[in-house]
This record gives structure tokens, sequence and C-alpha cells, in this order.
């Protein structure tokens, strides 16, 4: 099954193929993991694509996209090293995809942007509807600027990301391939706004079990992580049973992504993360440890971990107490084991994809990545 | 030029060719101007590719998007008799350009659709800034489900608006007037967005000119007007310059309706607008008759001005003294010339359009309506 590609020629690394590897707990290491070098290889191709779709200065609202995005001051001062960019790991998902079954993954970039465009809009907003301050160590655009103007520039955005999809028949893509990425941008999106509708949902209630909490995160995470991986396969491949790999790939991506994030916004090293450790337990958020615990947990464990998640205001003993029953239940060891099975899982998605070395190698080393980030 | 066309089977009225007509004083006549006959005429397809496109009970955020369109009260219940409906004009201008050329309209429904989700997630967005509790009569969706979920019910809205007009090539569009009518509806969004953005910046500055109005309102309502006429043009004709004959005609309607909407936004009777009159005064809004107003107001009459809208909270007192201003300065006769003119610039456009009997009639009819409308 496996094509002989050229291996490419800006930096994928070659190596032996890693096995997924445990889950390290999520405690200060000294060394801040490195990124595989799928997420750098793109983004000089996906920043360029962003600057072209802005109009230079003729835009009231391209000061705050501009500091969003992390190439701007607050006054719309350019920077000349980023700040608070995230890892931009949808694009990166979609050009490797597209690369790695030996498509032209320039011709992907315009599809990759709006995957980027499409997650940054919905922070915006989310930043708005959680009221948070802060995100990667900035304040965030609706503190800045004002509700009406950040509910605006996350409009923008999600306009410009169906926008620059488009440009995809500019690339060459042909009309057919190009209308089929809108769709499953805009399908993927509106699972993911189904997903956050779920989540806040979530917050009014404790009568959430695990199942409930996996169909929220498939939607909220995995469905933009399905199309990332999908689109990109798509655009490099006319056989639907590998573009149907690499979707499944995505979500079970998706899976491990969002528990380790959970576990990152309870027990993470705020140096890494941006977020004081037990961040999510002092929000009350419903995430994969909490859900556990208000499952497994029993007699007074439950009664105090259902109590302090009915309190109007939290302190410092309230979340030792609930970082207590997360270690009785036992929910660091739940999520490496359901974080490890989502991996291998991912992995076996792609062994009938006809991939290279180095592509196979890369989709074992972004699984490695996504399960043992501190970041 | 004139093509003899079929007169639509389904009602389209009959009769004499108006001409526009002067604008009457926005006052209550006793009567409720009849709506022509094109709002009526493509409402019930439009509002079944609604419920199609709309999955039944299975998505978390339907009942406020059933809500704010009319068909549901606010527990979720479906009315029988809708509540709180707009116009749904521009899927009515949509369907119209596309019968007029002599297309097939029915192919057009989803961009019909398309349009008024466009508009109706912009309403949903922009009474959350706004902080409006009510619209048509009704409390708003974030009045009743609160900022976060209203926001997500907008969001949803807009993708929902991209989703559908994909729906075109179902309909039987080719691949790439599918892909340039999708480009067209976000380019219009963004023009859209672009104006509301200019708006919230009017609210802090009372030095603004006639030309940065007439600008503002250009993007805010007169793109989504151009779009929905080129759109339903496009679909039916290949002939670029009927297609742009009827943009044009679009970009002058959008004009007549935004300045008619200040005037009534000022004068108008609250039985139909179902806002208070003088509600726009009372919100400092830079409507037409205001702007006007600034600039051509001189002495205790401009400095009276001023000093109203640099007031933190008005009372009557200040909104008689700003009617007064505008009586001044003549600004309802101000608003009526330039209604006036550009509803003679629109019809002129459709002038070298091949236009039966029946759909000239129509045009006119609705510049009419457009002209002289009471809400």
């Amino acid at each position: 099954m496996h094509r002989v590609t050229m291996y490419p020629s800006d930096g994928a690394p070659e190596g032996k193929m890693p096995k997924v590897k445990g889950l390290p707990a999520a405690q200060f290491t000294g060394t801040r993991p490195k990124l595989p070098d799928l997420f750098t290889r793109y983004s000089e191709q996906v920043q360029a694509e962003f600057c072209s779709i802005l109009p230079n200065g003729s835009m009231e609202l391209s000061d705050p996209f501009r500091y969003h995005l992390g190439w701007a001051d607050e006054s719309g001062e350019r920077l000349t090293v980023p700040q608070g960019q995230g890892k931009a790991l949808r694009s990166a998902l979609c050009l490797f995809a597209c690369q790695a079954l030996d498509g032209d993954w320039m011709q992907a970039v315009p599809a990759a942007t709006a995957l980027e465009l499409t997650h940054n809009f919905s922070l915006i907003h989310d930043d708005i509807q959680d009221g948070d301050t802060e995100r990667r160590h900035r304040p965030t655009v609706w503190r800045l600027w004002g509700q009406p103007k950040a509910l605006l520039v996350g409009d923008a955005m999600h306009a410009m990301a169906y926008q620059v999809a488009l440009d995809l028949v500019e690339r060459g893509v042909s009309e057919s391939k190009a209308l089929r990425s809108s769709r499953l941008l805009v399908e993927s999106c509106l699972s993911m706004i189904k997903g956050q509708s779920l989540d806040l949902e979530f917050e009014d209630t404790l009568n959430i079990g695990l199942a409930d909490y996996l169909e929220m995160i498939r939607l909220k995470t995995g469905a933009l992580f399905t199309c990332s991986l999908e689109i990109g396969a798509l655009l490099a491949s006319d056989e639907a049973q590998h573009v149907q790999a690499f979707a499944r790939y995505g979500n079970h991506l998706g899976r491990v992504f969002q528990i380790r994030d959970d576990v990152l916004g309870i027990w993470g090293n705020e140096e890494y993360t941006g977020k004081a450790s037990g961040n999510d337990i002092r929000r009350r958020k419903k995430s994969f440890p909490i859900v556990l615990a208000l499952e497994q947990a029993r007699g007074a464990d439950r009664d105090q971990l259902v109590a302090v998640y009915q309190k109007e205001s939290l302190v410092e003993a309230d979340v030792d107490r609930v970082l207590e029953v997360l270690d009785t239940v036992g929910a660091q060891d739940h999520a490496h084991d359901l974080i490890t099975k989502e991996a291998s899982l991912a992995l076996r998605e792609l062994e009938n994809a006809p991939l290279s070395k180095w592509a196979r190698s890369e989709a074992e080393s972004l699984v490695d990545f996504l399960v043992s980030r501190e970041y």
C-alpha cells in the first residue's frame, strides 16, 4: 500500500516510528515539550494567506483582528515577534493530511486558513460569553475594545473563514471539491457551535454522564479536528476510504486533545498553560475529571463535590477538597487511560492509508505530542 | 428590449405602472400601507426551506432560532399565527429579481433563505450589542435566553446562511454560479459587518458628515440589498449588464429603505413601527436627520443639538428640542428629497433590463412601497 513519496524538502523529521507513549503526569518537567515540525512547516504560508485577505488599514475591525491573531499590539502596531499566538493546530492538521496523501498542500492553504479563522472567531466570542479577561497571557479582545466591537470582530472573522475557503478555486482546486470543502467547513462549524451550546447547558446541571461529556467534546472540539484532516485529505485524494480514515483519525485526535486540555485545566503548569493550576475547578467547568468524579465518587466525597459545584463562590479550600475527590477516584489515571486508548485508535485509523515513512512517522509524533503536551 | 413572459400564476398584480410618488409625512394615516404582492408570493417556499434546514428538536439552539423567526413562542411551542416576523424583504428581492429576469425562482430559494438568515443573525447580535430588550413587539433573544446563548444562536444562524446557500447546487444551479453566489453572500455580509462597525464608531463622535453617513448605510444596509438582487439576477441570467443593473437597483433601494427607516425612527408611528416616536433621538443614534442637522444647523440650534448628544441621559424636553432643530433645518423635507431622488435612480437602473410588464410594474410598486412605508 505504501507509495514512495519524496521526503518534503522543508524539514519534516526523518526517523524511527514512535509508539504512543504513556501519559506523563502534567507537571513541570523543566523542559517545554517541543512542537512537532508540522506545526511550523506550514505556518509561513498560512500567515501569508491571512495577510492577503485582510485589506491593509481599510477595515475598521482590522486592529483587534490583528491583535487577536498575535501580529499587532493593542494599538495596532505590528509586532516583530508575534505574541499570544496559538499553535495553529487545525491549519497544520489540514496541510499535513494533504501532504501526507501526496497532495499539493499549497493548494489547501485557503482551507487551512479558513479553519484557523473559524477556531479563532469562536475564541473571541467565547471570551465574551465567559467574561474572560485574559487569553494566552494577553487581555481579550472584548476587554480592550468592548463587547459590541468584539462581537463584530468575531462575526467578521467567521465570515472571512467562508470567504477564504472559496479561494480554493483560485489555487486550482476543482469547483466540486471547493464546494465540498465549504460544506465540510460550515457543517463542522455548526457542530462546534452546537457543542458550545451543550457546554453552556452543562453549566446549569450536575446531571451529566461521561457519554454526555464525550458527545459534547465530539461536537465542540472533535468536529473541527475531523474537518481539518478531512478537507486536507480530500484535496489530495479521490479515494473516499483514505479521506474517511483521516477524518476518523481527526475525531480521535480531538478527544485526545480535549481530554488532555481538561487535565491541564486542573493540573497544568501555569508557566506553560497561561492559566493557574486548578483554574477549571475555580470556574466550575464540567470537564472530564469532574464529570468522571460525579459518576464515580461515593458518599461524603460525592456530596462535597456536589456542594462545591453548587456554591455561589469558591474559596481555595473548596478547590483543594475537589482535588482530593479527584485523587480518590483516580481521575488523572482514568484520563490517562482514555487518552492513550484514543491515541491508539487514532493511529489504527491510518494503518491502511497509503502513507510514506515520513508521513506515518509524523502522524505518530503528532499523537505523541497531543498525548503528552504541557501547553 | 422587452420580452414577453408568462404572467406568474401565483398572483403578481396586473395593472398600471405606478410612478414614484412623493414621500407622505410619516404620520398615522389610519390605514396600514399594503405590502406589495412580491412580499407574500415567495414566503411559503422560503419558510419551507427554513424548516427543512432546521433539524427538528435535535438542535439545542432551535427554540430561540424558531422564536426569533416568529414561528414559536418562547417555550418553543409552534405558533399557528407567526408573531414578530419581519417583512422578509431580502429574500423577496432575490426571488423577484430571478423571476423578473425569467429565471426559475424556485432554484434561487436557498440563496433567498441564506440572505434572510444573514439579516436575522445580524439582528440577534445587534440586540446584544445595543442591549435592546424588544424587537418587533417581543422580548429579544438575549433577553429571554441570556447573552451567551443568544450569541451562539446568532453564530449558528450565520453559519446556516452559508450552509443553505450551498444547497443551490441541489436545485440544479451550476457549481460556478453556486460558488459565485456564495462569494457574493459572504462579501455582502462582510460589508454589512463593516457598516455596523462604522455605525458603532459614529456613537462616539459628532464629527460625521453626510458622506460618512451614506458610506455607512451603503455598507450596513445597501450591501445586502444589492447582493439580494444581484444573486437573484445572476441565477436567472448570464448577461452581466442585466445582473449589474439589478445590483445597482438594489443599492439605491438600500438607500431608500435606510433613510426611510431613519425617518420612521424619529417621526414614525409606534403602532406601526413597534418603537416609540422619537426613539432614535432618545438612543442618540446618528441617523440621517441628525447627521444632516449636525451639518446644517447654526448658532444656538447647533450648540443645543451637540449639547443634547453629549449628555449622559436625556429628558423629554431634550427630545423636543432636537425635534425643533430638525424642523428648523427641514430634515424631513431633505430626507424626502433624497429618498425620491434615490427611488428615481433605482428605477432608471432597470430601464434597459429586459423586463415584462408585470415585472416592471412590480419593480415600481416595490420602490413606491419603500418610499412611503410606515413600518
